[in-house]
């Protein structure tokens, strides 16, 4: 069969394989990426007509690719893009993120983009984070994702979700308050149906800001399926993947499952344990080595690049000790609360000789935490 | 000088260095350990009259030993002990906790013990936790540090903590709930002082129940290096070490360290990222590689042996396809949703082979997601 359109026109053909093949279907990208995606498009119309040739698993997935060729014409697809507004990104193309092809065969043939924006979708400098979780999602879980998007966008970070309720929306809507890096929505199905309808205004800002992105042709529909495929290019595109509440279920789990899988930092916020909503959270710092996330700067230190994550200090949980050391610290303890006591006393109750007592006295003294009265020495009420 | 009684005794030399050395005392562990505890008594007595022959820092700490010796009997302090119903152990003895060896010269001299039983730290088959946390808990955190030791000590668990307000008391309390395996309550001072006061009537409980032990001489005051100090014997008397709520200058980080450094397994019970109290179990998931213990499964999973921990089920984050295959969820999604549809129509929308439609229908319909009426099949309502 023949195609009505130039197969040979590499944006047609790559957008006709984004309308044919299943987002992240490796065996069409495999055969894009060896033969050029308009002879890929030729060899599946020859095969098509000569289905008896090929060995039964590549004709299973002829025969699928198949049910879509009649009626394929992907002018009308970019037709429709263009009158959203929208325009197309190639792999290679300026704007092309170059992370997406750590996918390999099951990177994206193009990217749809609406966006008033000409190249949203190169980083700023701050780099880009994605910040997912669930639909199911708290107060608290909603509150935490917009403050972590707010505080990372005033950083310059762009921050990548997918346009869902809940945790989703919750990080677009904080990075839009920045006013800052932009922020880019995801979507399962194409950008002509801004997906979930109850979030169009917020699409619409998106848009307006940075980007709204599918790499399934326009008039897709957001199957269940296409979800658990777009994750991957939700944790593909940033640096680092936070979640910040999910259930045990949830679709973020497996932008998590994503990001480990392509070696991308991955943090989850922790949460009450009563609460179910942050279960999976939980589950990801215990089985999958996630980094425990609370605050902004976590959040940087998630996304810094190697050798630039500042040195924590260890905390010795001497908070007991009140900054003394431990000398001073017995040489207090070993004081009268009402009274005065000579060296030798304090030595005899603290343990120590009298010329650590007199040392540790001396910096007490210092310190403002004990005062001497000829040969005795008292506390200093604090 | 001469001590009043025969050093020679193991039990009264023993019990005078645990009143002599601060607990946790390197040098004087060493001591005793190579020349054995009476030996070591007679040098000290020997080294505090010819003091100029020491090195200085052997000097120092002598001089500060024998501000101890005058007066000195332990005789008296045993029969403070005795008066209470207590006794001791000696490292050896039936009932001493093996694992305390693991702290090499910083092992304590001997415990002091008040417990209605013979040998309480004979720890049941289902081993020993610590649990331990904040004085300045939230009813959160006392509420978890109670529910995970009442589950562990109905499931044969001895339970460790510290005695003090707050997570230590909620996770005594809970573990007496169960009236099942002991609990032990480990003083920073002597076992006469059951300190923090207010808790005197759950000591009474621990006593009849479990044990309250301590390493310094009856007499001893529980001063705030002390606290540092025992915070050692609790992580060390145990499988495993959990903080519950810890904020992050909490004496609990200095017993998550400890666990840390003998190589025990450390778990941290995660909270409200804006909960103060839950700063400290925040900051040891992220630096110090704890656990993330949510459950009391997975406290008893963090102290089982190696090879008996249960293996888990990795999640998949595939609540969206609402346990389908991807073929099925997609044959699915491609069902209208009030009408019927062919086979052919089916395979085109959902991009697959006529075969794999057929199969995948096959599937739905035995678990009843589907019928077929004729050659068109349609949805089963859910």
């Amino acid at each position: 069969m023949r195609l009505p359109f130039d197969t040979s026109d590499t944006l047609l053909a790559r957008a006709a394989w984004s309308r044919i093949a299943e987002p992240g279907e490796e065996s069409a990208g495999a055969a894009v990426a060896s033969l050029g995606p308009g002879e890929a498009l030729d060899w599946l119309c020859h095969a098509v007509e000569n289905p008896h040739a090929l060995p039964p698993h590549v004709r299973a997935r002829v025969e699928g690719w198949a049910t879509r060729l009649p009626g394929l014409d992907s002018r009308r697809e970019l037709e429709v893009l263009a009158r959203l507004g929208g325009y197309t990104i190639l792999p290679g193309e300026d704007g092309w993120p170059a992370p997406l092809d750590d996918l390999g065969p099951a990177s994206p043939f193009l990217l749809w983009v609406r966006s008033d924006h000409a190249i949203p979708l190169e980083w700023p400098p701050g780099g880009a984070v994605s910040i997912v979780g669930s639909r199911a999602s708290t107060r608290y879980g909603e509150t935490l994702a917009a403050e972590l998007a707010l505080g990372l966008a005033e950083d310059g970070v762009a921050v990548v979700s997918g346009g869902a309720y809940g945790i989703d929306a919750a990080a677009h809507r904080g990075a839009l308050a920045a006013k800052g890096a932009p922020t880019v929505a995801v979507l399962a199905g194409g950008v002509d149906r801004l997906y979930p309808a109850g979030n169009e205004e917020l699409f619409r800002r998106i848009i307006a800001m940075g980007a709204v992105i599918a790499e399934a042709a326009p008039g897709s529909s957001p199957g269940r399926h296409r979800f658990l495929a777009r994750n991957r290019l939700i944790a593909a595109l940033t640096s680092g993947t936070i979640v910040v509440e999910a259930g045990l279920r949830s679709g973020a789990i497996s932008t998590a499952n994503h990001a480990g899988r392509l070696l991308r930092p991955l943090g989850a916020v922790p949460g009450p344990v009563t609460s179910a909503a942050s279960a999976g959270c939980h589950h990801l710092l215990r089985e999958a080595q996630a980094t425990c996330v609370t605050s902004v700067a976590e959040a940087r230190e998630l996304i810094a690049p190697l050798g630039q994550v500042p040195v924590q200090e260890p905390l010795l949980g001497t908070g007991l000790l009140d900054g003394l050391a431990e000398d001073q610290s017995r040489v207090l303890d070993a004081l009268p609360v009402r009274a005065t006591a000579e060296i030798d006393s304090i030595a005899r109750t603290a343990g120590l000789s009298p010329a650590e007592v007199r040392s540790a006295l001396g910096l007490l003294e210092l310190a403002g935490r004990v005062r001497r009265s000829g040969n005795r020495w008292a506390r200093v009420a604090s």
